[in-house]
């Protein structure tokens, strides 16, 4: 185990009808508030009228940021960051998924800094402070809920890059299972491919001697699987809906890299996919996370073994290790089409036109991830094998 | 699932030598600390001076506190209380295991309230203010590195209570694996115990649809009952201590109750043992735990067979359910035995002279507990089979 820091002070506010609560959370940090959301689905569903509601009793003055996009752009966080600065906000509400939550955290950072924000995502400066956040979820897969990251895609150089603070950790979440009743399958998919590739990040990994670590990632990866198959089914199980978005926060929470070595190489391929093509996140990471697995499993055959085991509960009776760590690398990709996920980029019509260069921005500061390091020769394997 | 809020704003430190960072964490909070610890094995260890050479770099002004209890005591509390009133103490620094930080939390909200810090305990007042605190955490068993929760007795009226609150969460812990190097093979036994223990009070509940809470709760046992065997056979283990030390951090930290009713009956049972005879907690727990599973299990024999299944590997093949779960319950008391720690109440030359007044005391405001409902005379009842 290597030595480590936890720390995560967001305030998780978990169960039916919790939105009731939202004026008494928001008060504390002031009543100039910027209301973050995306499409409209808040609307036609009520939740966006018992938000502005409950801010109403509290007296709150509000802004709004309508339109975040699923990949959420630059162009429009730096509308809500403008709207911060001419109307004085003091808070700021992410109300949906997870781009609408990375999007504000971009917005709160973004406020009270004195250039531009994509200069977060470059490195090129450091987040000092921001505007307290609060979010009310309406999704499971971000994890964004109880974390200090966000991720934003700058549409006309076509880069998806991310920032990160201790100072963009939500100050609290509300989590109504309910709220996501209305989540189409599709999405619902998209989710649970999400929050078991966050998983897979944190769990591939050469650290060894992490065996809380590694059970704590192997209950997430068993409790989606489980439930998620049922809330495809069902929207409306209540308890299917709430396992998955519990489990959907405690993968990306900080839980499960607590002294690991984590990899993200997938991650930061899937984002070069999207940030040409805009196809949502859960789908690419569907396409290309088996194909990771099979063209690395070999650097520590033990660790598929286990998940092979463990995890999908293949029998390794008469197979020899490479047998069973193949059979779980198949179980995940058999579970994911079972779900409805893609398996190919031709499936969403993604030719080999700009695998190259989504090989060259995705290893552009040199190797990525740390099961195997990946140079853009691998990353360009791993993209053909997914085509 | 039940609706629950989650909220734990500790900072965790974890590593080897991470006591060199002592200084930089305690800084933003003074320099005037009252320095809390016990019998002095810190003096022996070596870690007292490092600590003083830590705080002596940020120019601290340290008063302190020694000689904490094993079950601390409330006379020692309130000689805390004093000298942070007395020396304009700003930050309480716990250096030591569970009872040493359970005082120093006493002493940090006892001195910011204007009474009689026992008033938390019988509910007469709630904490409203503490000073803060920090800890370097010197035994894996407590939890208490990174909750809000303090025990604290009586000595004069031979009673043992709790007090919590979220001002009471230590601001950071340190937690070092070769800091608990020097903890004998006893005392590592009553922490394996103590961490069991928490776990148990979490995951017997007939709260149902919660497979994570379950697989985090099973996912610790197991961490526990693999590395605390490795932990007593080897002390410089650093990875089993690491993994131990993980997880009895865990085992109490809120990441098992999220949503589950919990019971906490068996701790109140033996806190009245042990505010009789000043046993360690882990010795009395292994004496009550298994009698309280064996006299509650049928209430939901389903939860007593999993945790036979998945914790000891019983295989349920030609087994009736109530088979299954006796014989998790007879794996648990044959591994506390297996560890050296005891069976019955008989062996710590304890009688049945004052079970009348323990089961009394036990339930004073009524039946405890949530899986069964405990009266006096079932308690009785599991004193007796304790015996």
């Amino acid at each position: 185990m290597n030595a480590f820091e936890l720390y995560n002070p967001t305030k998780l506010v978990f169960g039916a009808n919790m939105v009731e609560r939202l004026g008494e959370l928001v008060e504390p940090y002031g009543k100039r508030i910027l209301l973050v959301y995306g499409g409209g689905s808040i609307k036609k569903s009520g939740l966006f009228d018992d938000v502005m509601f409950q801010l109403g009793r509290i007296g709150a003055v509000v802004h709004e940021l309508p339109g975040v996009e699923p990949n959420p752009r630059l162009s429009t966080v730096n509308k809500g960051i403008e709207i911060c600065r001419a109307e004085n906000i003091e808070f700021v509400l992410a109300v949906g998924g997870g781009s609408v939550l990375d999007a504000a955290k971009a917005v709160a950072a973004g406020a009270l800094y004195d250039g531009d924000v994509w200069d977060f995502t470059i490195r090129k400066a450091v987040i000092q402070e921001a505007l307290p956040i609060g979010t009310v979820l309406t999704l499971a897969a971000t994890g964004s809920e109880m974390n200090g990251n966000s991720v934003i895609t700058n549409w006309e150089t076509k880069q998806k890059r991310g920032l990160g603070s201790k100072h963009i950790y939500p100050r609290f979440s509300i989590l109504d299972p309910k709220l996501t009743y209305t989540v189409p399958a599709n999405q619902t998919v998209n989710g649970i491919v999400d929050i078991m590739s966050h998983v897979f990040e944190q769990y591939f990994t050469l650290t060894t001697d992490i065996p809380l670590q590694e059970r704590f990632a192997e209950s997430v990866l068993l409790t989606v699987i489980e439930n998620g198959e049922k809330a495809i089914k069902d929207g409306t199980d209540y308890d299917a809906r709430a396992n998955l978005l519990l489990a959907g926060t405690y993968a990306l929470n900080g839980t499960l890299p607590n002294g690991v070595t984590t990899d993200w190489a997938t991650h930061g391929i899937e984002h070069e996919v999207s940030a040409i093509y805009d196809i949502p996140h859960g789908a690419g990471l569907a396409i290309i996370f088996p194909n990771w697995m099979k063209y690395v499993y070999q650097e520590r055959v033990g660790k598929f073994v286990q998940y092979a085991v463990r995890v999908w509960g293949i029998d390794p009776a008469g197979k020899t290790d490479e047998e069973i760590a193949l059979a779980g690398i198949e179980a995940t990709r058999a579970y994911f089409t079972r779900i409805g996920a893609p398996a190919t980029l031709g499936e969403l019509e993604i030719g080999d036109e700009h695998l190259e260069r989504m090989a060259d921005e995705a290893t552009q500061f040199g190797p990525i991830g740390s099961f195997k390091q990946l140079t853009k020769d691998d990353v360009l394997q791993i993209l053909r094998n997914s085509l």
